[in-house]
C-alpha cells in the first residue's frame, strides 16, 4: 500500500489507525485541473476526485500491483475556491473573506492498482466561521505563525483554530483531508486490514 | 476558570484551543445518581447533565467567583447504560455487546458560578460498531491493552479504536468528552475567551 500525499495530517491519520502506507508524494499540477474544472462549471468535489486520482495514478505506475491512495482537498466558499496561503498576510485575507461565513471542504480519496482507479470517495463537510474581531484574528495568527500554511483552511482543529468556529458539521476524519472510516471499508474488503 | 474533571482528554481539549482552567477532580459517587435516574425513567443525557452540575457544585464551593466547568458522559446501547470498564475481560465483554450495533455518548458540559448553574450543554452523538471478528477483537484490545480502559466507550477514536466502526454521527469533540465549541460560545460571551 502507497499513499501518495505529501500530507503530514493524513499520514498520521493512517498511522494513528493501525495502518502503515510507504509515503511517496505525487508532484501534479494542481492549479491547471482546477482552472479546467471551473472552466467548465464542474463542482469543486469533482476536481478533488480528479486531483485524488492524478496522483494516485502518478504514482501507481511505478507501484505495480500496489494499492495506491490519492487524497485531496479544496475549500470552497461561496462561488470561490482556496488554495493554501503562502504567507501570513494571504492567510489573514483568506480569513477576512471565511468569517461570518460556512465555507465546505470538498474531500476526496482514491485508490487506484495498476492504473485503474477501483475506489473513491468524496464529501463535503461544512464549517461555519463567528463573526471573530480583527483583534482576535491578529492575536490568533500571531500566536499559530507559519502553522497556519500547512493547511488549506488556515486553521488546525485539534488547536487554537477551533475558536474560529461556531458550528461544525461533517466527519471529523474528512475534515482534517481523509475520508478514514469510508477508507477503512474500503481496505478490509481487500483483505489489506483485518476485518 | 476550574476544570471539575479529572478525564485527561477533557484537560487536552481545553489547552489545545488556548484554554488553562485550573483542574480540580470532583469525587462523586456517579453509580447513585445514574441508579435514581434510571429508576425514575429518566434519560441518559439527563443523568450525565446531572452528574456534570453535581461535580461543577463540589467543587464549586470551595472556588467562590470561579466559573467551573463539569461534564460527564454515558455511553447507551439499547436499554443499557455502560460504565467505564474494570479490566480487560469486562473491555471485551463491552465490545462483544456494541458490536454490530449503534450506541449514543450522551454527553453533558455544566458551568457553576457561586452553586448556580450559569450553563448547560447537552447532545448524544451515535456511533456504530461494524459487525468484528473475535479474532479482530483478541488483537486489537492485545495491543491496546489497559489504555482502553480510561474510557468509558473502551475505544479511542484518534487512535486504532476507530478500526471498530462502520459510521460515526455527531460533533468530534462531544464524542471526545466535552461539547467544545458551545463551551467556547458561552465562555467568549463571559469575556473569558477573546472574541
Amino acid at each position: 500500500m502507497v499513499l501518495a500525499s505529501a500530507s503530514t495530517v493524513r499520514a498520521t491519520l493512517l498511522r494513528s489507525a493501525g495502518i502503515h502506507p510507504e509515503i511517496v508524494p505525487a508532484h501534479v499540477d494542481e492549479d491547471e485541473i482546477k482552472r479546467a474544472f471551473r472552466a467548465e462549471g464542474r463542482s469543486a468535489l469533482d476536481a478533488a476526485i480528479a486531483l485524488a486520482e492524478v496522483k494516485a495514478m502518478r504514482i501507481s505506475r511505478h507501484h505495480p500491483g500496489a494499492l495506491v491512495i490519492g487524497a485531496d482537498q479544496i475549500l470552497v466558499c461561496g462561488a470561490e475556491w482556496f488554495d493554501k496561503p503562502v504567507d501570513l498576510d494571504h492567510a489573514r485575507a483568506h480569513l477576512r473573506t471565511l468569517r461570518g461565513k460556512a465555507h465546505g471542504l470538498a474531500t476526496a480519496a482514491v485508490v487506484v492498482r495498476d492504473g485503474q482507479r477501483i475506489w473513491h470517495h468524496g464529501a463535503t463537510p461544512m464549517l461555519t466561521m463567528r463573526d471573530f474581531t480583527d483583534g482576535f484574528l491578529d492575536d490568533y495568527l500571531a500566536r499559530e505563525g507559519d502553522d497556519v500554511l500547512t493547511s488549506v483552511g488556515v486553521y488546525k482543529l485539534e488547536g487554537r483554530g477551533v475558536q474560529l468556529f461556531s458550528r461544525i458539521d461533517g466527519d471529523f476524519f474528512t475534515i482534517l483531508g481523509l475520508p478514514l472510516l469510508q477508507l477503512l471499508g474500503f481496505l478490509r474488503e481487500h483483505g489489506v486490514v483485518g476485518t
